[in-house]
């Protein structure tokens, strides 16, 4: 189990290296009848892609997906969907001295542990490429899910000590800063601490937070398939998270009874909560609230200032990494935390319309008669 | 999918409710040969029992289990070991109150959104007690890590505002104090702090940490397997909890690459790591390092305060919940994170034994010969 | 993974040993609100009891099964419902005489190669017992199918060489004989020709069939989630079938494609087939017609009949079973087939549920509203 | 769950349409290490490839496999590997005439009750195209078997009525015919019963046997995980299969304990089994014998001779297949029955490494130091 598959009802399978000839996903198991085509795909690609601004990699991909399978006649077909990426700018010289030594903070060392063998060039399967997969059946997720008129929305919370405090929020002006943070001012003053990063030859972390809006009520598990449990498996599988928060998080950890229950009340629509501490789950299901996540990334790893570190005999030796990296990742890593987000819902969705004889029921006396 | 089963290989289901006939797990895919008696597992039941300190319920239960399949000549078989322990001292008009309303910060409303009914007496499946199976199960994982020279250890960090920095652990003291604090001055102060807490008829949260040294490298499989992913998604699992971190978690957010990057140098023993910022996880795989993990536990959600919910008839009303519970849930959620943790890992390095085709050769010219 | 789960949304899990302290199962996914209790499974299971004719095992065993979990007021919940039948009649010393050597046409050897240790006390979990589990999980499977009008029936076609043909079936004589034979004449031989086995020390094998009445057209999943290829797991699964088909089966290598296709045609009920050789399943998916499926049972490998075999030293031996053994185990793997394929069916049933766009945006309109 | 993925540590999922731009395969979970090339991979899939007699369709498509991820430096990473065949000569107006109404022994009625919709091209996902996945992927499984020693072979046993019994197999004249018959003189019977189908413009169907040899004992897990469960499953999910036996099959129905039971005897090579009804499997484990498979595959659906059908409106009509279809599906699906098993075989292969504790131990006090 190499782990390369996500899922149990909508189950998607990535493949591809950094610097091989293609990556790409397999989607089995997405609903038949769902319009679709590349376009629809290529506009979640476009927000991962580098070269968008100076605090992402200079390196230009294209990164154009095609659709190889499972669409007719513009709608999907009930059968895998199959999509690729080519690479083109692969430039595997920049890479070739890090061939023998572990890069600090990277998975090189692992990879040697596990498997006696790596591909080396840009990360190979450990690169942040390896997320385009993600992305492509991402915007699938997202397109069935707004179907039910569920919309996620993820953008960067902080990076490194600019924090964006949740009064702050001006939503609108996530796209007109190219680190996709919610108020125009605080962006600047990231971007004027990302200049000082690299400058100091050095990169920086951030927070990433994700919204979920229109979500029913009673979706997730209970025990292990808890819908917060599979959040939380679904962010932590993306490379840089050190840490993931469902609602008041950590701050939960100093809170109060009293402080932290949220309240039900009577509303118009139905039952309600008063406040929303638990971020949207409760008892692993949602709880008809706006569900609320937030992922701690790591500074990106890759840095080009002297670091010490041993080489593949365990020689002591010290190195500069010089390549096409970018000095932070949260900005292209939001929209695949949105994409892993989407994934798990629609997964929990699907697995959830079986949770009640009379649903079986209604279903077959509707539906596939005999 | 109801999602009582965790694990790939070392495969666990739970089942039972707070006031059903009994509570259990069947662990399947255990490998055969581990010297097991009921005593083994008790010991760990007796880490999550109420009643050891004013801090906890004062119900008393005394959580026998009982071995029912699986073992043969005080060895396990390879079969499936099926668990139970009998339930003894449900009061169920303890909870009549609340049957017709839904408790704030509970799973209630979410059973009935998803089900359209519930077992409303003592939360049902939604208990602290549906942890028991996990409990009796984890007993068993960490004595097959044991054998591999593994051990896993988890204690209170927090309670409230009062957090113990790493400078000031002394691990010794864990089994002092019935808060699992590896530090008994701040145990004192934390039970003060509780004292407070009861008094106000409120409660509180906390952060249990987790351990484990002598991990092998090269565990977790890279992209959606990760190791840091099934430890996030067996942490979330548990009921309380609203947020993980692995090694410096969010304060790596506020890092630069070139201090929370972990530089490898030569020893004695072969390649380490000089520093732990990742908490022995590096791109999902174990590092060699000790593998450092956090869960925030949010406040008891049953307080005996009057609060204001709404009834199943979606009728404003207020609610006190007497009845005997603890007032943070911390102390007796240490072994049930310490059980996940073990969990997570003994599966996964069963599953890393097919990493190599080297290996399958091996094991193969050695065992299960023709 | 030691292989006692079976199924993905209707997931159950089996334990237990033939002389251990007890069997059972835990279903978990079971939707809510179906109407259950323990006379409803023990219906079913009297069907596997043995001591009900000359023909199965004198050994007495009431086999009461207790409901432990998931059912409140007298229905399900949609958490785990775990069953169990304690153990009451072992008598050990009956197979103590095996516990060193290698029955032939059992898994002693197996077992021994693969864990290096057995529990032999009566086959241990390669008993027939085992069967326990799957019976009292198929008896909620198939009142789950019921709710829909899906009918599940398992007959004795064969019993040696005698071999009722089709035209021959009267379904309303199979309670009539302690075969489960649908023909009293048939059944009447078959008695003679087992009395003849036991006189010779021998035993006797079979073929079942099972038919599936009321199920809806397009249930399955194409490519290997096939309904024909999870019911010939499902069948394979039962220890002593060595051979399924489905429709015509091995008949339909013989034939011609003029000869073996059905012609679709229009009824009053919309479209259907003229005939069935394809036994209700075309591409992995039910077509409307009923679903015919036979296994084939060899006959029982414990015979009194003195036979060759090597003791776990290797030293050539020869043995005689003595013991309580079925001279025939068809009539009581009839209601584990039955059994076995109505979990097939509810699973494959809910996995369909989300197969379109349309029935997860009418669904969501309709249940589980924010 | 639309069903395209096979296996649990060695996974495989396909993906891909008849008429659609490619169709392929990616395989997770793949152990680092194997040596592997396209050619290795070409050379299976050229065993499937139509147009090689005159009794396989007249379509010429060149089948060129191409590797997308996986390999660096001619070997496996462990990451997953990707292939893909662009399709080149698909004709679509020989299809359209199918368009709007249901073939008789086909999928097309099925997939629109499930789905709404179909991909009506030359079948869509139902054509035998979707088995180039499964043959590729097989390829590399047959790699890692024969690593370990242990040869998959498949064979034809029968077309129609010509039944070459198991006394004249000559297993060296399976190349020497074009129906993979493992007697040159009833291969030649069977071209002429075959020239007699297509002038009758009918089809024919056969008898697929494929032997195991050299398999370690022990392999396959107890209960539904058994190996000749997977097994049947594996068979069952080629589209044309009807049956499957395992050893003596429905032969063993017929027979008496006495003589179907294989007794154990002594070798020099260590235990062993005096003859072999069993197939190799008991109890659900390998046995150490050769294993041996049958698949009842069912003639050709697809014939130019008129038949009766209803359009998709449900009216009456007839209908003549004319496209370029194969007389006889048996001899092209020769190599994908022994794709199918050696895909499972290699799963529970890698599954069974972790049954003794033992194994764990000595594992890692070997391989992944700390």
């Amino acid at each position: 189990m190499a782990g390369s598959t996500f899922g149990t009802l909508f189950k998607i399978t990535t493949w591809g290296e950094s610097h091989g000839s293609a990556l790409g996903v397999v989607i089995d198991g997405c609903p038949a009848g769902l319009p679709l085509c590349e376009s629809d795909i290529q506009e979640f690609l476009d927000r991962r892609k580098p070269g968008q601004s100076r605090f992402t990699t200079p390196r230009k991909e294209s990164d154009q997906v095609e659709i190889l399978s499972g669409i007719f006649e513009g709608r999907t077909t009930g059968t895998p969907i199959s999509m690729m990426v080519r690479n083109q700018n692969q430039i595997s010289r920049d890479y070739g001295n890090i061939k023998d030594c572990y890069r600090p903070g990277h998975a090189d060392y692992c990879f040697d542990a596990k498997y006696g063998l790596r591909d080396y060039r840009g990360g190979g399967r450990s690169s942040g490429r390896e997320t385009i997969g993600r992305v492509a059946a991402g915007a699938v997720a997202s397109l069935l899910l707004k179907e039910m008129g569920i919309q996620v929305c993820a953008y960067t919370k902080a990076i490194g000590n600019i924090i964006i405090p949740e009064s702050e929020y001006h939503m609108d002006e996530i796209p007109n800063n190219k680190l996709y943070m919610p108020n125009t001012a605080y962006a600047e003053q990231a971007e004027k601490y990302l200049q000082t990063c690299i400058k100091n030859q050095d990169s920086a972390g951030g927070i990433i937070e994700c919204t979920v809006t229109g979500m029913p009520s009673g979706i997730g598990e209970p025990v292990f398939e808890k819908l917060d449990a599979n959040l939380g498996k679904a962010l932590f599988s993306i490379g840089a998270v050190k840490g993931v928060e469902i609602g008041d998080g950590f701050a939960a950890a100093l809170a109060n009874g009293s402080s932290n229950n949220d309240s039900f009340c009577h509303t118009e629509n139905g039952i309600a909560k008063m406040t929303n501490h638990s971020g949207g789950i409760l008892g692993g299901m949602s709880d008809g609230s706006t569900i609320i996540l937030r992922a701690a990334i790591k500074p990106t790893p890759s840095i080009s200032r002297e670091q010490h570190t041993v080489n593949t005999s365990g020689e002591d030796v010290d190195i500069s990494i010089h390549g096409r990296h970018d000095p932070v990742i949260v900005p292209r890593a939001v929209v695949v935390v949105e994409a892993m987000t989407a994934l798990t819902l629609i997964d929990m969705l699907m697995i959830n319309m079986s949770s009640r004889v009379d649903y079986l029921r209604d279903f077959y006396d509707t539906h596939n008669k005999k």
